[in-house]
């Protein structure tokens, strides 16, 4: 590509990337080509949200197959500009190539303004554990496409297609003082687990039938037709891109954070990195995502 | 991926990106996956040199089918390390997915160091044409690789598998007063015309018997083996990476770059864009490389 010039006026850039090939990420007869640009660019939003910086710019390389329809591409394109425009976040460049699968490489870049990066490393015993978005919907509106509903509960499989995280909770949680953070991409315990690796200690959900009461409500109908207890999507569901963190214990939250949970120090027989739920261990069906397995 | 924080003390950093796909840019039984790394890596800090910057770090994004072999991946990253590691350019994060074919996504961002970014749009009539670094190398050694000749002009070959641009001559061109620069990708003549297309100039080069008189000469050999005009690799070749540029007429060209043209204005029959070799329209079979046509 031809290079692009950003600015930098804090004299840091936060940096990251993520991958998306087709069948694998997503399908294109579950999502249009607006959707995949919508969730592409939005997963990195959420990334950059998750450092406590304002995304500020994408690059994006794509491969494509010979016989991709043009319109899928501005489709494509036209998905990620949407997802950047309420947060003004510009796309400044890319490059591209022939292939035999397509595959959707987003570069992003974040400012700090002046905020001390938040890492997944940071969270001590005492803070609480607080989500910022919904959760489970992702999860479900997938669930519902792959079982062939995809016109009912329209309102989880566009939760889906195109995951809408509260950016702007990324920074004022910084600000607010979260100590560790991430976002939930892969599924709620399997990031917990990793913020809880990384930090070195124990997190304890506290009973989700009350932590996640309003998502529980949203997904009951849709967890009735397929037969699912709605709580393995709430704990086991990513791509929602919910920002959980932690902050010191008597911290006034951000008002889009939610309490759900409590940094233990790694002691006895709780090993660093592990995630209880409501004092047990985890069920073992509460898996996340992994994009190996499928 | 996590996150990482680029350190910014010019207040901007210059980003770009490239992506190569298996048998489209590279092919495994051409180029061992050291090679690969090497010239993804490559590319990309050529990139940030043409802008007249300095490569500070890269991020990479990878696809893999789950059939290749470990110690590919492990040689794809000491190539890439070997590329960047005497320009201090650290990797910084990446991202990794399985997929049918391999994909190597490398952003790369670049130091700007308070110069003002050199762009391929500033030449003036009057400019001379100034190259840094070999030209036909890399082709050659790609058109033995073709033909079946592994071990014919080994160092032709190497020039393929892993080009070695002039870094520095970017930030050094920058200096001494560059009016636009690029680096050869894509060929000779292709990549002077989008100079010459984004400058609304004309460019004509010098007798590229004179101009390319030592590039030429070590052409010769393998020319001769292959029945190959070796003008037209000199004038048609990329993936030398060589960075060509323009200066005022009568600047000191820093010491990497030596004159093979001169930029006039785009008058009477000569269009814009226009590409000359001594005066005369660009013999039709020097064309540059396109990823689509293969």
């Amino acid at each position: 590509m031809i290079g692009a010039v950003l600015a930098a006026p804090d004299g840091r850039v936060v940096v990251s990337l993520d991958v998306l090939v087709e069948n694998r990420h997503f399908r294109r007869d579950w999502s249009s080509a607006a959707d995949v640009g919508w969730r592409a660019a939005m997963q990195n939003l959420a990334d950059i949200a998750a450092m406590g910086a304002r995304p500020t710019s994408l690059v994006v390389g794509l491969v494509l197959p010979a016989d991709l329809p043009a319109r899928w591409v501005t489709g494509l394109a036209r998905g990620m500009a949407a997802a950047c425009a309420p947060s003004g976040v510009a796309i400044v460049g890319g490059d591209l190539s022939a292939g035999d699968e397509v595959v959707v490489a987003v570069t992003v870049h974040g400012d700090l303004e002046g905020r001390s990066p938040v890492l997944r490393s940071g969270a001590h015993p005492g803070d609480v554990l607080a989500l910022a978005g919904a959760q489970g919907r992702s999860v479900a509106g997938m669930a519902l496409l792959q079982a062939g509903h995809p016109r009912a509960h329209l309102d989880l499989v566009d939760s889906y297609r195109r995951p809408r995280p509260i950016l702007a909770a990324g920074p004022a949680a910084a600000d607010a003082g979260a100590t560790a953070m991430l976002d939930v991409s892969d599924g709620l315990l399997r990031d917990a687990g990793r913020l809880a690796l990384a930090s070195g200690v124990v997190l304890d959900l506290i009973d989700p039938a009350e932590a996640f009461r309003a998502d529980l409500a949203v997904l009951d109908g849709a967890a009735r037709l397929l037969g699912v207890d709605p709580l393995e999507w709430v704990l086991a569901g990513g791509e929602d891109h919910g920002l959980l963190a932690t902050f010191p214990g008597g911290a006034d939250l951000p008002e889009s954070f939610r309490v759900i949970g409590h940094v233990h120090a790694a002691t006895g027989p709780e090993v660093a990195g592990r995630v209880l739920v409501h004092g047990a261990a985890a069920p073992v069906t509460a898996r996340g995502w992994d994009h190996f397995r499928g």
